[in-house]
């Protein structure tokens, strides 16, 4: 079949709207037609090369919402007209990660995934004949695409696309950060480093569980704002104080019992680290440093009691979890419809680029 | 009163043995006739000059068993002729730490105790009129002492002071980190990273909870025999294989569940989170490293799933897990015998730290 998608021939270049060549879906896959997919800016790393693992041509997104219109041989857990999630992340429920009960970082098709290929080795996406690569197993940047059913999860019908697609990636991976990899208990201390997409969805996350302190840190000044309405309870703009970490550690008599960094700055990953609390103050890592950056510290902060872990996917079994997160949204648990600040024509997506790194959007959403 | 002690006058020089004052014990104090102490690596850290915090003169030694001979006012749940073990890290049950549950780090006498003093700013010890610093709220290099109540486990009368003294540092150091700090799993791998005192009952550790593989490194071939005694399932010599991380991930199929670090060596400490699997690997740190020195690692390793802890005096609380380990002692649970290679008297304890430098003995213990 065709479908109007927008490929990234090459590192750097902006994407082009073409109609390209999508092959039915094989064994265990599903083919699927998005309704929403949400710009998220690990697409900009790819697509401006920085990715050392980028590969190209490829249609890019990981963050959609759609529906089931055809599933290969051997799906069982998906039909026709399902509503559903793409995952990045898969959760097969088979392998020796998803057995251990201790991580959601599914491995049944990392590899092939990782080089763009579904799990049989090869691409349902071409053009004039010359392979076009997945992304993140996902590419939601085209109408239709071609998942395996392990990487989609199956969520209510009455939830509207343009706004659970942001489940797919953002909010899981800020919520999820606080509820399933820290596991916030209610009370504690809580500091957010980056008041961006994720940074907003930790805070949200905060709030749920019943934090006690939630402080934002950003050099960002309009984001003090948007962070009270999520929950936030103070902010802290680091160009105005001496020293972050002092700052943090007398707001919070003694430290940050949790303190999330959600930039990918190494210097900042190691302020999170040590503004947490001596003998329990956990630090999570959720932004994506530059390739090759290393975090530092002296491991005295560990020895009396710091832990420095890290979340992906913020810790969520995508097919058990966003199920889940869509619930909480309809029953108004959690607000996603005033970060989607942007409604985009997939013609349109470049500008969607844009206004991310101008830091003017908190999300961007392509409707199809 | 009079009392015989190895004096550290100062950083580099040997300890000299001589009659010092002592002071009897004040409000919530004890005064404690040592049988036994133990001569740990931390006193040589200390002795040598390395120590930042390091303060002369004072009384070493940190690892004793001793029998209460008097106690001041306001002590309640100490008396006379009860057997006790020192503790540097008190347990008073009543502070922000203590309450917390999180952290054995209770910081109740921690300023006073950092600055050589009891917990009313002043010394018991000195010598003509000079006063002698306490060293780590413990002093088990003199043959009496006086120790908060606070920092005393009472522990059985039928426990021989030789041995049991060793659970005053290292026994619980090693045991603790596994079974409080890291709570390994019955078929958990684990791997230690150095075979010295503490390396060995994190072995023995593992072996007590049913882990799996327990996989020793160390660079002298000698040690591999006696920690096969302790429990030990396989040695890795770094010497002999071209990428420890490398080949500690093939043995255990994907890395180590728990990794420890014992040794205070910061390139070591990278390794061992990094030979931690993917997901859910936690790596302990108890080894001291050197002043200023830092650990460092790309965040994908955290991103990932590892964790990156410390552990301080095996996570365990003194007056409460220190009379718990005495009984497994007593009950055949755990060894410490064999590891106490050496015993000396108070006039020879200068040889202790020799043969603890040249890698000779596991644990010198002098007896008083």
């Amino acid at each position: 079949m065709k479908t109007k998608a927008a490929v990234a021939w090459q590192a750097g270049a902006p994407l082009t709207i073409e109609t390209v060549d999508l092959a039915g879906p094989r064994e265990g896959e599903v083919l699927v037609e998005l309704k929403a997919t949400g710009i998220c800016h690990t697409d900009y790393y790819t697509l401006s090369g920085a990715d050392p693992e980028g590969i190209f041509p490829a249609i890019l997104g990981h963050e959609g919402a759609g529906v089931v219109v055809d599933a290969g041989p051997g799906v069982k857990s998906l039909k026709r007209g399902d509503h559903v999630i793409p995952l990045y992340t898969p959760e097969c429920r088979g392998c020796k990660f998803c057995l251990s009960k201790k991580t959601n970082l599914c491995q049944a098709i990392r590899a092939t995934q990782g080089r763009g290929l579904m799990p049989d080795e090869t691409s349902r996406f071409s053009a004039g004949g010359r392979p076009i690569y997945h992304y993140m197993g996902t590419s939601t940047f085209s109408n239709y695409t071609v998942v395996p059913e392990i990487a989609l999860a199956k969520i209510r019908e009455d939830a509207p696309f343009d706004t659970v697609c942001y489940i797919g990636c953002g909010v899981t991976t800020g919520l999820g950060a606080v509820i399933f990899t820290a596991r916030v208990e209610a009370g504690a201390n809580v500091v957010v480093f980056g008041l961006g997409g994720i940074g907003l969805n930790v805070i949200q996350g905060a709030r749920l569980v019943g934090a006690g302190k939630i402080i934002g840190v950003d050099i960002n000044p309009a984001r003090e704002a948007i962070a009270r309405q999520y929950g936030m309870t103070d902010f802290i703009n680091p160009k105005a104080v001496d020293n972050v970490v002092d700052h943090i550690i007398q707001l919070t008599d003694g430290g940050a019992d949790y303190a999330f960094e959600c930039i990918g700055n190494t210097q900042v990953m190691r302020q999170a680290l040590e503004c947490c609390h001596k003998g329990w103050g956990q630090c999570i890592l959720i932004g994506v440093a530059a390739a090759g950056e290393e975090i530092r510290t002296r491991p005295f902060q560990l020895v009396t009691g710091r832990v420095w872990k890290g979340s992906a996917f913020g810790g969520a079994r995508g097919r058990t979890d966003v199920p889940k997160i869509v619930d909480w949204y309809m029953e108004n648990k959690i607000r996603i419809d005033d970060m989607i600040t942007h409604r985009l024509t997939l013609d349109e997506i470049n500008r969607g680029f844009d206004l991310m790194k101008r830091g003017e959007s908190i999300r961007s959403v392509v409707l199809y």
